[in-house]
């Protein structure tokens, strides 16, 4: 199978919205009047963001997954995507599901891919994704992370942690009943892009970000942005994580302390983590409502720079937590 | 160096066009009313698309120098590109001259970098690019493969399969003098896409695409999409490799076979390859003239499917020509 046949054979699909899609120099776009394009581009390599053997079809879904993550993050309707693809060689078995995997969850979301580029090589997956994001009154409603106020409230959907529980399993570091594992697994290797919820955001969140590197780290993006601080409750945090949450699984085989750990620091949740004003609060349940998608408030902004975390009773944390870095 | 430190010490500037740059979760542009977007993403590999020990100023100007090619073959004028880069470590004596490199090719076309990914992972260097084109009474201006005519005559820019002569050099298959193989491989390494004169073709050229992958191999990608055949002049194209254009050097050092076969299926020349009716030749040279970019008319559309060589006395070659495939 040649370059152009494995281009035509699983990545070349009739386009409804762009001009022009897979098959010249270009695709074309056509934004809508009055709208901004966001753009976001990810790189998955082997061995780094997953395991060789992972299955392909959860691969295709993670790789689009996690740039649809920016998107929501900044508020936009998904519209098309490009993927440019090294692969140690044209594999029916294994393309066959990693564009099944790739395509349901693009056409879940109305994104249409329209370009890209492919090449023998070591496996390594890059999407660009293209989304809209309304200009109103001149404004754009793209959601930043330097929009957080003193005294704002900060907010995160979903769960997290799970991601991280799965990775220390499959990496032999912690060991979790098969059942536990399944769910945590679930959430590493098929993440879920909150786009309705980032939507649902527009003109309600002051600053948001989506959750890749661990909650803290990415907090840390949002405070730096907006030159603010921050404090988190930690006895509300600690609930978060989903495998933990049921009492027959989590008492003695996760310590509270690695519960923490995974949480805080552990990355690859894909859930927004976004500020609101207090007055806001009622227009963040309804986004919540509107979404399907469950939001939980952790703490708040302030005027003093730096990331407190604190307990139930206000006392001060006395642990740091590092956060997740390509070249650290 | 950490990636965040690594992002803000080499690849994050001030943008003029573009809404939203480097540093938050999407990229922001907003197109000008009434244009559409044109989109192109090309991914390069080490052992590939170019050797371990290439200069990397050399690289950074290739990785965007073959994108922007995509944009002129369409027409596009270039706007902006994002950047994902997979590199085995944090390397400033690497890092320092590819980024000068690319900005330097940016900063002629100013292309602004608005986005992009860096990663731990054997090298891999992926670039979208984005440009602009005219939409005028409601027709798209930009080139595509399907637009060609009987009768149109076949063009190429510049010249070509001195890329090829530097490559089969630098893998010892063939031997060149020193200066003849230092100005061939200043063609494979650092191509000059040919952007003025894409978009000086807009209304002129019925067809075009960028030789990537050989003159023949390109040129039959435009007679499937036009569904046309054509024949070629290689009594013409034979005298468009420029190594060999000087008489001194080419006497028995490379034979004829070989030169035609570096024009014809050589690859990596990054000119572009047009069409255009008879009545637009004076079009066509004033285009070239415009753009300061040379052209040679090498052969005609013609009505019957297939593409044929011919030499100077209009008798059919015998010989065929493989294209380059990454997967063949």
């Amino acid at each position: 199978m040649g370059e152009f046949e494995l281009i035509a054979r699983y990545f070349t699909r009739p386009t409804a919205r762009a001009v022009l899609g897979v098959g010249d120099d270009c695709a074309l776009l056509q934004p809508a009047p009055g709208t901004q394009l966001a753009i976001s581009s990810d790189m998955l390599v082997e061995g780094r963001h997953f395991f060789s053997d992972v299955d392909p079809g959860a691969l295709g879904h993670k790789a689009l997954a996690v740039n649809l993550s920016d998107l929501a993050a900044c508020g936009a309707t998904p519209l098309a995507f490009t993927l440019a693809l090294a692969l140690p060689r044209a594999d029916d078995a294994w393309l066959t599901p990693f564009s099944r995997g790739l395509f349901a969850l693009a056409d879940a979301h109305g994104c249409e891919l329209v370009g890209g580029d492919t090449t023998q090589g070591p496996l390594n997956i890059c999407i660009t994704v293209f989304g809209e994001v309304p200009v109103i009154h001149g404004k754009s409603q793209a959601l930043l992370r330097s929009g957080a106020k003193v005294a704002d409230e900060v907010y995160v959907s979903g769960t997290l942690g799970d991601a991280r529980l799965a990775l220390e399993t499959m990496r032999g570091t912690i060991t979790l009943p098969a059942e536990m594992l399944a769910q945590a697994r679930q959430r590493l290797e098929q993440p879920t892009p909150r786009v309705a919820l980032g939507q649902a955001l527009r003109g309600v969140a002051t600053a948001a970000i989506d959750v890749s590197d661990g909650l803290l780290g990415d907090l840390r993006h949002i405070l730096q942005a907006s030159a603010v601080g921050a404090t988190i409750d930690t006895s509300i945090a600690i609930h978060l994580i989903a495998a933990c949450d049921r009492p027959d699984w989590s008492t003695g085989i996760i310590s509270l302390e690695k519960q923490l750990d995974c949480v805080l620091a552990g990355g690859d949740d894909y859930e927004l983590l976004f500020t609101a004003p207090v007055s806001a609060r009622a227009a963040v349940q309804a986004a919540s409502r509107l979404a399907h998608t469950p939001v939980t408030r952790i703490g708040r902004i302030d005027l003093e720079p730096g990331l407190r975390l604190i307990d139930s009773q206000g006392n001060a944390l006395p642990r740091s937590f590092p956060s997740f870095d390509h070249f650290a």
